[in-house]
């Protein structure tokens, strides 16, 4: 008899149907002998919805109460999925998350989780039910109900883990577990039995849509395993936990990320603290500095690029401008029409030659690299937007079929 | 200034238009200086949408999580309410009704008003903040969300107005007031500007679908004053409140019942405890009976008749078929096609005639009575529904039009 977290997200609760084939598999864990508590989203596209009803009142909608709108979302799945339980004959307790005992602090629509009192959901298993949890939600000191930002279900069925000391989470989705590149984009992907909390961090970061990274870096911190698997096809899925460094551990995923934009100042003058300048402004204003290159001259002008996301790349240019005109830069430059191919793998950072057959793979693909980051455990390429599809393919013949 | 209760009903706040209009006038309101509650119902045909999603889970919803389900659709419309507000300059709090303090029991769906603990709502008027409660909605010693039942959210409005000692309660619908008859079917229906909850629990009862009776009742009881108003039209509206007995106070209103049916039992023996037996029965399966009428012939005999609402009539002839068989009746006959017209008006009974000049009435226009009740303040009688329109207008005429 197993302790059981299962968090099913809204593509996996996106109709009566499916809802109650997550019932009947829950239904089934439970005849098994093992105690659960779920984790439900909001059905499908519920959230979306709700956000452009906020919208059509006031384009900016308060986050106080935009948290309280979009609560009631998974609320709704709570209700149905514990009727369909209960339909099938077992017990069912639903949990809006305030109730659950998840307190957060008072940063709307992107809390964190300060603690959770989990006496509630104990009790309720103690009764030998299935206890049904919204996700995604939680209550400040000022009871207020607040969100944990986009797929924060993830992050709720994490920490609950960690809470009730349960002895596994599993997050269920639309695909079989964590893959060594996008399988609709790949047809040889192929997918990873198990893979280190860092690995599926650096793929989020590089553009892989796997799980909320927050989610992620919570179980990292408190050491949660847990494994990625389909709500609808069987298999093992995807075990994410604490790896060990190996000897010649090898790139483990391939990915793309095609909502960068590039912005490139040119013939800025190469004085301290300029770069900190730059990117503390643009800290400010909320927009995320990803790669970041810069190549000092012999003049005394330094060359500086990075990449955004695309959506933020108007509002940076209006920054950065200005900032250039100040400190007597050239010219600002954007570029939306670039991606970025990323190779992960823990322990790379060993083996050498892995970054020199990346850029030869590339190279041999008659593909152009414009700017190069590395990590302990990824290296990531941006290269024009055209370019992208080739290059995930190639490198992913390169680093994961041909190994 | 005047603390005032506004309660605006599901057709108030239908869409996001119709919610950017009750902000508007919920601003204005508190710019000439009142403090405001302002309690919502679900948007619309949220909740009937809600409840046939449930339905399709399972045809019969288990209650306490359909109470879960049914309470988001108040939380979205307070969101939406409270953002609009905002928009417009005011400062706004929404509350789900188990945080603004309204303790009910544990019936699900139907649940009872407790107490209210007004301290958050007080809190936030005393910080100048216009509140915004959703209707319909409480919380259960066990710390589960709850229901008041169908029109649930004039309850909330009528009881948090004693709780805080409001000044009025202004209950917002989609007609100008409670009228003499219902205005769509008697032209000249006429707005009544006071009348007492008596009469307008009677005019419920009677098929006037003008406010939840128990709201009426718990306004009653602890002698809280209202308004019945137009949200969308200026005017008046009609004040609700304890009012003495006048002389020659004299019919206020019209009214008919279409969805009723009669059910007979003929050549019941004449025993002491039948009838007992009969109506025990019923209220044991939760239908309400409506006007009974028992005729005891000279042989021992008597036939009985009684209304129930027309939804109960198949499950009342199983259950009435089956006691009739043990004490020896001879037939049960139902009959769908029958409707209820009455006269409402307090101190009616002291003037002599009345009766007798509905009746008169009714004879007049070829309309054959086939059941009497009478109370304190109403006459009631059973009609063909074919000849209801008919009567309607003529009772109105007689006692309205012409006095």
């Amino acid at each position: 008899m197993a302790l059981v977290v299962q968090k099913y997200g809204g593509s996996s609760v996106a109709d009566i149907e499916k809802i109650k084939f997550v019932a009947k598999k829950v239904v089934d864990r439970k005849r098994k002998g093992d105690k659960l508590v779920v984790v439900v989203s909001a059905m499908g596209k519920t959230t979306d919805n709700l956000i452009s009803l906020a919208k059509k009142i006031i384009p900016n909608p308060p986050e106080k109460e935009l948290d309280l709108l979009l609560s009631t979302g998974e609320i709704v799945s709570v209700a149905l999925l514990c009727m369909a339980i209960e339909s099938y004959g077992q017990q069912a307790e639903g949990f809006p998350g305030y109730f659950a005992g998840i307190k957060t602090d008072t940063l709307h629509t992107k809390a964190r989780i300060q603690k959770i009192e989990p006496s509630k959901i104990l009790e309720q298993l103690k009764k030998d039910k299935i206890v049904v949890v919204a996700g995604f939600q939680g209550l400040s000191p000022e009871d207020s109900i607040t969100t944990l930002g986009r797929g924060g279900s993830d992050l709720t069925a994490i920490a609950i883990t960690g809470a009730i000391k349960a002895d596994i989470c599993e997050i269920y989705t639309d695909v079989k577990g964590v893959y060594s590149a996008d399988p609709n984009r790949v047809k040889n992907a192929k997918l990873i039995p198990i893979i280190s909390y860092d690995e599926l961090l650096e793929m989020a970061s590089s553009g892989a849509k796997v799980m909320q990274s927050r989610a992620v870096e919570f179980a990292k911190k408190y050491k949660i395993p847990f494994v990625v698997k389909s709500t609808f096809e069987d298999g093992e899925g995807t075990m994410v936990k604490e790896i060990e460094l190996k000897e010649g551990a090898v790139v483990s995923s391939v990915s793309i990320d095609e909502n960068q934009a590039k912005i490139s100042i040119f013939r800025v003058p190469d004085k301290p603290g300029i770069a900190g300048k730059i990117f503390s402004a643009l800290g400010q204003k909320g927009i995320n500095v990803d790669m970041i290159v810069q190549n000092v001259g012999r003049d005394g002008f330094a060359d500086i690029s990075f990449t955004v996301n695309i959506n933020d790349m108007e509002k940076t240019k209006d920054i950065v401008e200005k900032i250039a005109k100040e400190i007597g830069a050239e010219k600002v430059i954007t570029d939306p029409d670039i991606c970025k191919v990323s190779i992960i793998g823990i322990g790379m950072m060993n083996q050498p030659g892995v970054a020199g057959k990346m850029f030869n793979c590339l190279a041999n693909s008659g593909i152009n690299i414009e700017m190069i980051s590395t990590s302990e455990i990824k290296i990531s390429c941006v290269i024009r937007k055209k370019d992208g599809e080739k290059a995930l393919i190639q490198l992913h013949k390169e680093f994961i079929e041909n190994k």
